[in-house]
């Protein structure tokens, strides 16, 4: 009989973040989930914002901010700062007993720069460890991690890292203490046949599925990379991965999109 | 036999926080301390700067930021966000396992908002406790903390607060655990005679030579309430306060200035 318990990772999408009342919400539906958990966040909005008052240019390629010296220090200000601390300030004023982290706290997510080629990002991360012992530590402590979307390399420092890779590597990552549930929640019920049609939401995407979804343009620009991390974590030991708005955590699959590998 | 082992908590000033130079030099030198050891960090000048270019009026009262909303969000970003990330990142760079916390964080350090009267300061927090048990459980981890000046009100949020303050606080309550040592570190050799001469280091001062160096005025502004402090540690259990520059924080309280009561 596997005893293990099961962990959820929770992702928080960038529409949520930026929306006082729809995070509040979200942390709500949070606190409900049990332990061990998960909360993992970017910001970008938030951080493209900053950056506009500050006069730092902000270029985006693919979705993908190309985050210059500058820019890192803007985004570690808006998800290590501002957005970090502030939702692990809300989640213990929830009765949460949260930590916020980044990659560098503990050494818990170890990164390098990407190559300058093809394209130069700048300080932007690919993960290269995660330090799950340290992660099971706080957790079995009864710690709830909040992790932002900032890594670290000892040799360069801070890097800006994909939070739906963190996400993902984390869950896998963690599969060595637990069962892990992969949550990527949004603003919307779950991956919609029709963008503006929030009823219209694919129950279930295999790989199958998702291959021709995208022939199809169906699924496509922003979401393709947020799929093809749900399927990286499927084929990596994660047990279940869903996307889906805030309520929908906590119905163990349903109203939501549920990834599975066939 | 008392088994104690011996904590030293070091805040780091200012001055030395906007210079990376000297900044990298007294992490460089807070590495060689031994284990146990706690580092608070601030981060004034550097909210002022960002506020000023935020176009967020900036109030201070006797050398105390009087904290709006707007100033709240600064302070969270300069000093939980970019300063408490960077020093983090930095000492894991230097092969020290750092944590980087807000008094949110595990619930480290609860507080509560001052009083409006007969000041209103806004969003600062007075601390009611420090969470010794976790402070200790991490630092039995071999974690190495570090603590930015934003605590947490379960029921108010975030609250900007006095950095000297956090490190006497917690090196009170650690005192339960252990021995502890506090060290004020900041650009000068220690608390000076005469402002402008580095040499003039006054070794010692006790209750009765602080009032009088207040009445002489040889000790004004600023440095009244930090002195203020380390007589509170030293009332409270806390077993040696010194300031100095970083280099003196090895030295066991030589060539700088050590607090005693009597």
């Amino acid at each position: 009989m596997d005893k293990k318990k099961t962990l959820t990772v929770v992702k928080l999408g960038s529409h949520i973040l930026s929306n006082p009342s729809e995070l509040d919400h979200a942390l709500h539906v949070f606190t409900k989930l049990p332990q061990p958990k998960i909360l993992v966040h970017g910001g970008g909005s938030q951080a493209t914002l900053l950056a506009n008052q500050l006069g730092v240019e902000t270029k985006m390629l693919d979705g993908r901010r190309i985050t210059s010296e500058e820019n890192l220090k803007v985004v570690t200000m808006v998800y290590a700062g501002l957005i970090n601390t502030e939702i692990t300030s809300s989640l213990q004023g929830k009765g949460c007993n949260a930590i916020g982290l980044s990659g560098a706290d503990g050494n818990c997510i170890q990164s390098e720069k990407r190559t300058p080629q093809p394209v130069d990002f700048g300080y932007v991360g690919d993960i290269n460890q995660v330090n799950a012992e340290q992660i099971f530590t706080f957790l079995e402590m009864g710690l709830i991690p909040v992790f932002c979307s900032i890594t670290n390399s000892k040799s360069v420092g801070l890097l800006n890292t994909n939070g739906d890779s963190i996400a993902a590597e984390i869950a896998i990552a963690m599969t060595s203490y637990y069962k892990t549930k992969l949550f990527y929640c949004f603003e919307k019920n779950g991956v919609l046949k029709e963008i503006d049609d929030n009823s219209s939401v694919i129950s279930k995407i295999t790989c199958d599925i998702f291959n021709r979804l995208k022939e199809e343009n169906v699924i496509y620009s922003g979401m393709l990379p947020k799929i093809d991390n749900c399927f990286y974590a499927l084929k990596n030991q994660v047990n279940q991965v869903c996307i889906g708005q805030p309520l929908s955590m906590l119905s163990n699959g349903e109203n939501c999109t549920t990834l599975t590998l066939e």
